[in-house]
């Protein structure tokens, strides 16, 4: 097995900060959340750039460029709702460290987002939901299939499908957990990758409280199979956790200084 | 599901404070060490005497007595090799929070310990070995069967029965900790107690590192169902991982309090 992938979720337009730098096209905010979270050990970086509906291509394009031409063409996963500003975005990006990542794709309404995977050969994130939670692993399954049936369709590789099992915030959805972490077992049962937004479990508990949620959920995830997360790699208990859990795991190597790689 | 039940592994005569107090019977390094543990959220304590060949009865009913009256009966697990001490602290022991746990029995020299905690209506933690490492989880298995065969055979209750997987050094032996942990989900899946001194795993690696590979390894074993683990409760990190895996596992109910209580 490979060594679990974090996607960097901090260039996000949700950041006050990075709204106004996009807005701006103003390189210094975006650069310096790139910087801290590849040293902080983030392998792709989300570029969230929300709905985009006006100037999503020349953005994406801007920040797709900016990202990989200061960080020696860092792996990027494109993430807006704007289909248009993610082919843009496609269109400029370097392939040499990773294929770009979609984000996302779902079984309703962005269905289509698999098809746009599969004509610029790219990884598309596939939630495994439709409308709403699914209510059982039945239909998260079915949902899975439908997405993995139409990107093989399209002449996609499996490995290109990271399958989202959607986290469930524990403060509400608690006897869910369980649920969520034996899909994750199936998925690997099955060979696939996934990934998925992890900090959704700690969602509305105290601050203080969120990595250690995170961090634990994230080691159980991790035995389960899980292959990625969206996550923030500037927590340093979940970084840790989850280079301990590849060493657990055995997929990287073991020495004194692990945590410092 | 119950929640997770950690025996707290501090008052050992390997430390040399404790190992003192034992020598001049002396109360108050092993009540600090109690009720640290305690207050840490400790459910059992274990009370190492070492091998105690020429006063073990004596020294154990001494600590046995001494436990229970200052902490309100406190359910205790006897740990030496001298199995007369065993028999002696069970006969001063109160069961009003618990049986006494016998630590330990094994497939091997220890087998008797079995017979001891069936006479004695205790609890036996029972090592799945016998003598070194196991090589496999088919020969764990064959001790664990042949421990439960012997226990039931005298009237226990398979669930007074604690199977200990024995967890191995991470440095050294990185490669068997997904056997490990796989033996640990058999365990449950056969609706088995189990325990295990956690610890073990993070064995020779630096200091700081501890508290997080036993941390990831406690959240994965406890996915995979371990019930118990002798620990050190005082181990902050440990604990809000314990606490945060029962939660995730709805053996607890969240609320923002939880790492509190």
């Amino acid at each position: 097995m490979g060594k679990f992938i974090v996607i960097g979720e901090r260039i996000h337009c949700i950041s006050p900060v990075i709204k106004k730098a996009m807005e701006e096209k103003d390189p210094a905010p975006i650069l310096k959340r790139a910087e801290e979270q590849l040293a902080a050990g983030a392998t792709y970086l989300d570029v969230n750039i929300g709905p985009a509906e006006k100037n999503g291509e020349d953005l994406m394009k801007w920040a797709v460029t900016l990202l990989q031409e200061n960080f020696d063409n860092v792996p990027l996963c494109l993430d807006t709702a704007n289909r248009k500003a993610i082919e843009a975005g496609i269109s400029v990006y370097n392939r040499s460290k990773g294929k770009p990542i979609v984000n996302s794709a779902d079984a309703g309404d962005r269905i289509e987002n698999i098809d746009l995977a599969a004509a610029n050969d790219a990884i598309a994130i596939a939630l495994c939901a439709k409308t709403g939670i699914p209510s059982d692993n039945d239909e998260r399954m079915a949902y899975c299939q439908e997405m993995l049936e139409r990107g093989i369709g399209l002449g996609m590789e499996a490995e290109d499908l990271w399958f989202d099992p959607l986290f469930l915030v524990i403060k509400g959805m608690q006897d869910k957990q369980l649920d969520v972490l034996g899909f994750i077992k199936d998925l690997s049962d099955m060979g696939l990758n996934s990934t998925g937004g992890l900090s959704n479990v700690s969602n509305m508990t105290p601050k203080h409280i969120r990595p250690i949620l995170d961090s634990t959920t994230v080691a159980m995830a991790m035995y389960c199979g899980l292959t990625s997360a969206i996550a923030n790699p500037c927590d340093v208990r979940l970084m840790e956790t989850i280079k301990s859990a590849d060493i657990i795991k055995n997929n990287s190597l073991y020495a004194d200084s692990f945590l410092e790689i």
